[in-house]
């Protein structure tokens, strides 16, 4: 048995209390636990919060992850309430949070908000909503699936802001690039909870080892890249900006993504960037999601390869774009 | 991207669609879906009988997986409530589900019961059960973990078996020994009912290809090697069963699987087992379960290696353990 690592079994054994480790010293919080997946971190942590207070309400924004892509696993699987905070176009305020009528558990701010683009509330903001929960007794989780893509534009450390809340869930596939994943992070008390949950969710894997390592291995090779993927996002979306009818929201992006708004429908607009693919070789995106009749967008992340193409071909690709867009227009 | 596999995404994609259509195929059933635990897999095919039926209500074994080994997930995520069937030391007979006081959605039979040995119900059983709750509209579920293990006994390919039930769930790692994932089987109204809960579950793992790869792989290696194992099991409980103060459970093996009981302290039986593995090279088990001061047990499972053990080498163990378990009692 030389030479060998010890693998993971059911959430013990060196490779993964290594990495969790690892990543409740980045995060600056007492434990950390390995999840497959954020959907399931993140339920469990506002379920936790929520058996706490005995109240079964959490608030978040209404395009939350956990009210538009996980079936309602919140409200079926755990019965718990969500208010709604702010409206679909803009991140939560601080009023939003003060003028709460409702009594919850649990405040989830996602940052960057991501299917507004990513768009983020700025470090005061956060600062002040955070002072607030604390006195009012209520538990503030961070969804930061894409949490080290925001650092360079608070130009904070993950603990900086991680200290603002009292539970915290990162995703090790995102501007990481992990295979799956995701790290839930807290207290010891609610981290030892979470992993009862995790077994009941039927989370608690005989092995997570594919997910870790690979977690482990991008989050060495990218930790400090994300300074890199945010300069060269604000880079991309002045390059969409100049082009006919085309906006990025935000238009100056925060974080590495940031979504492109056209103001033609998903069929116009999908040739001309397949017959762009075909001509430069750069794909912009595969998945246009259709707005109305007139208008459609798509989201991009900005990673590795961005800095890979030469600038030659990019301005290329973004003259053709311009051009094609004008000519619908005629 | 030439000689690239497509990847899986969500669900989706040539690898997990794949080996999802292979074991569908292995079990006649119309579809199946890959989860990445069994526990998942379980409580939701639980779930989805009893939302159909509007009742809360299944039973099993009482020392079914769900019962003991899951932190009450199925009650605490989904508000089931199990009638347990049978005693502790037996495996549920056709008298324990006609004499049932309580209406319930499901049965769930674990096929081998594992917590008591892997023990197993004769095929008459099995067929007698299957068609009193089909006449009585309650849904047959297989916990099917071991479910290839049992096929030699049985003399019955996976399909037969898998049709006397209405949901199949089948490991991919135990017998078959992928890294981790299960195998949900039911016709396709059942499958898509399991892909949403899945989903709510936070199963729906951005890629399961680690998971999926092994086990494709791994089943294609070790799918004609049960009767083997089976086999092998038999003769390997006959070595442990001319040990003073040893019996196996079951005496003889109906599966790959059997547990070896002693009649002394854990303590006193783990120094030999280490003794006789620093002597021989050959580990026996590396977790004994203490029953009570003055016995305990301990779980074998037989896979690959079994066969590559020299038959003098095994004759030299069990000299070995036998004449070590007589000593304690001098």
């Amino acid at each position: 048995m030389e030479d060998k690592l010890e693998t993971d079994m059911y959430g013990q054994g060196a490779i993964i209390e290594a990495f969790e480790k690892k990543m409740a010293s980045y995060l600056r919080k007492e434990k950390t636990v390995f999840f497959p997946s954020g959907t399931m971190a993140q339920q469990i942590a506002l379920r936790i919060w929520c058996d706490q207070k005995n109240l079964k309400k959490v608030a978040y924004h209404p395009l939350s992850h956990l009210e538009i892509h996980e079936e309602d696993g919140l409200k079926k699987l755990h019965l718990i309430e969500p208010v709604l905070l702010a409206d679909e176009k803009r991140v939560i305020t601080l009023e939003d949070v003060t003028s709460m009528n409702e009594d919850v558990a649990c405040l989830l701010l996602e940052l960057p908000q991501r299917e507004i683009g990513g768009q983020l509330p700025d470090y005061d903001t956060l600062e002040a909503i955070s002072t607030y929960c604390r006195a009012k007794g209520i538990k503030l989780h961070l969804d930061g699936a894409r949490l080290l893509e925001v650092l360079p534009f608070y130009n904070k450390t993950a603990a900086e802001i991680s200290n603002l809340f009292d539970s915290v869930y990162v995703s090790v596939y995102k501007g990481i690039g992990g295979i799956a994943g995701a790290i839930l992070a807290g207290d010891q008390v609610f981290t030892e909870e979470s992993k009862k949950w995790k077994r009941r969710h039927g989370g608690d894997l005989i092995s997570l080892y594919p997910y870790v390592i690979s977690a482990a291995y991008y989050f060495n090779l990218r930790v400090n890249k994300m300074e890199q993927y945010y300069n060269d996002a604000k880079e991309l979306a002045s390059f969409f900006n100049q082009c006919d009818t085309v906006e990025t929201k935000p238009i100056v992006p925060v974080s590495n993504m940031f979504h492109v708004h056209l103001d033609w429908s998903k069929e116009k607009v999908a040739p001309i960037l397949i017959a762009i693919m075909e001509d430069t070789g750069i794909g912009i995106t595969n998945h246009i999601k259709e707005i109305s009749a007139k208008s459609c967008y798509f989201e991009v992340s900005v990673g590795d390869l961005y800095a890979k193409i030469p600038k030659e071909t990019l301005r290329n690709v973004f003259d053709k774009l311009d051009v094609q867009l004008r000519k619908i227009g005629e």
